[in-house]
């Protein structure tokens, strides 16, 4: 039973995390392809809003770990 | 049952978080290539914005630890 | 079955919460990025919104707690 | 059963909610970042749509506390 | 068996009350802020449709309240 | 059995009455904010419209009492 | 069993007749407003696009009191 | 189990009529309000495009009269 | 058995045929109403289309024919 | 068991073959009712485009014939 | 338990090759009555793309003639 | 158990090398079009895609022949 | 039980990877399209891009050789 | 149970990341086509998105492994 639950909340995480950090990333692409000369402040926008989308998928990660052997 | 139930709450919520967060910090990013001037006001709304979208995945966080024993 | 039950709560709780949340601060920081000298106006009425987005989340955390140990 | 049941309603009413609202708070937003005279008028309108959104799940949060103890 | 019917009632009835007052409010508030004039008119169309969007998921109200105790 | 064959009725037909007034409602909003002397005309046929949209659901409702004691 | 089924058909039923009549009057209304002289032209069409698209839904209306008490 | 069939072959037979017959009759009002001496050759084609699209429907609630007894 | 069989089969076909005769004769309309000269070349292709599309959903009717008795 | 198989493939295979020649057969005569002079290329191409998507469905309808008896 | 089996394989394989293809043969429409002199270029182009779509379904198919006897 | 794995495998990937096919190729035919010249170039590009794309569903091709005499 | 959980994590990965090399490729091609004299740095991102992608389709393809036998 | 537990894990965590890394890697090649002189830094912040989004995939990956065996 703990692996299924470890597979679902891992699965959803990653899924989660890949949908969020995939818009972010390529607004902030295309940002700088735009205007080369606003790098460094898009590029560290772009760092906190994949440290806030990270955090919950990293709490899935650490929850998959201690169901796992459940 | 406890693990079940602790992957299904921790993997929607890192779905809903994902979600929230891309849409907000993308925007975020977008306006401010247009308009690198108004970088603090645009982040301080940002903040705010992913604070609310934060507040109900780190409810189901700990609501998941909760039930992961039980 | 309460685990479960709180687990289907709180996902789709943080599912809505980050959705409608997603919505409301990314057209409010695009609208500040186009009119900076309506900061205060649009900010209190995404304070508003906001409010009302969460009202039912928070009220499925209640639920969810209630019912983790039935 | 009934947290379950409980479980159900207000997870789908949270989800409708946070749709309904999302769309009628941020076109208002949309609408004052461009004519912001219209304010009063505007913010008015919102607060009886939000009214009418808010009026359904409210009754499921009710239904979910009745159901709970089944 | 109840409780579980009167979850899906007013579940599905929340989610399409949500959805269709979306659309109406937020088209009335975009309107609203292109022709302020038009206020009175656009309004009580507004009340009209919100009436009957409103008027199956009340009744849906009714059924939840009737079946719960079943 | 009854109760959640009411339910699935009730629950589908008011997503159905939603989602159709929606969009005609909000269309009729939209076309009086173009063109406010076509008042008359437009709210007629959003009458005949919303009417037909409403036949079927309210069928709904009437099933859905008639199994709700099966 | 008969409950269950006449729920399924009048639900779907009414799902199809307002997402079929929603776009046809909603095109109308769209339509009218921009050629108010084309009223009459435009409206007999309706009438005859929602006849068809009711056909389905009553036929489903016979078939769902047909079986509700087997 | 016929009842169930029936219901099934019913509903989605709905939904495919509405929304095949509203794509369709849709674009012919909004063809008809940009060109209204094409009125006839229009609503001709919209005749025979009906024709076909209902043509499957029909037999789904022949065949679902049929099966409603077994 | 076989009145499932059948209601699946005709219903799947019915949802097929209907969005792709709709798909097909929408554009026709559409191309008409651009190019009222061009009536004959396009019903004649929009026939050979139709046709194409219905090809299969008729073999599922003779299908859920053959099935029904089983 | 036969029965559903038959259902099942002939049923996903009118879906398919309903939304690909539904995509080439519209686009053809959007083509055509830009450039009637290129009317033989065109609609030979889509006939050999219509080939290749029925090849797999008329496959689906021989398998589904022979299920049947199973 | 090999007739299902054959009935899914056959089923997903034609709905991807009805998707697949409606989308190359309907560029290669468009592209072709926009510029009717490239019209070998892009034919050989498109039967090579057709080619590699079909070749996992025509895999699916041979497989689901070998598992229907099973 | 082994046909069914094997079904779900090849439809699976069926439907995948479908829809990813589909991108390219039809991508490379609209690029064609525009710019004649570029043949060579866009072609080899598109092999290169189409082999990556390609990859997986052949292992699934061949998982599907394994797993089948299990 | 193996062959089943090969299938999946097969058919899960090469729906990921079609779409993934999908996007990514029919982008390639149509930068190039735009730019013919940027091919060789658009190649060589391309490679990378696809190198990422195809990363965990490629572990799922060595995971479902070995449960395969489980 | 866990080499179903192992098929889930990978499976949606492929889906993540090939959807993830798609939106990236595809909006830096149309931003490197706009303007190829900013090829070093979208590329460098190409790599650190990707990286991100493989983050939670490679977890995903480990877990496989991990709850193989169970």
């Amino acid at each position: 039973m703990g692996a299924i639950a470890a597979a679902i909340a891992i699965g959803l995480a990653a899924l989660g995390a890949g949908l969020g950090n995939g818009m972010i990333v390529s607004r902030t692409v295309e940002g700088m392809a735009r205007q080369p000369e606003a790098r460094g402040m898009l590029q560290s926008t772009m760092f906190i809003g994949v440290a806030f989308v990270e955090a919950i998928p990293i709490m899935a990660v650490v929850i998959a770990f201690m169901v796992m052997g459940q």
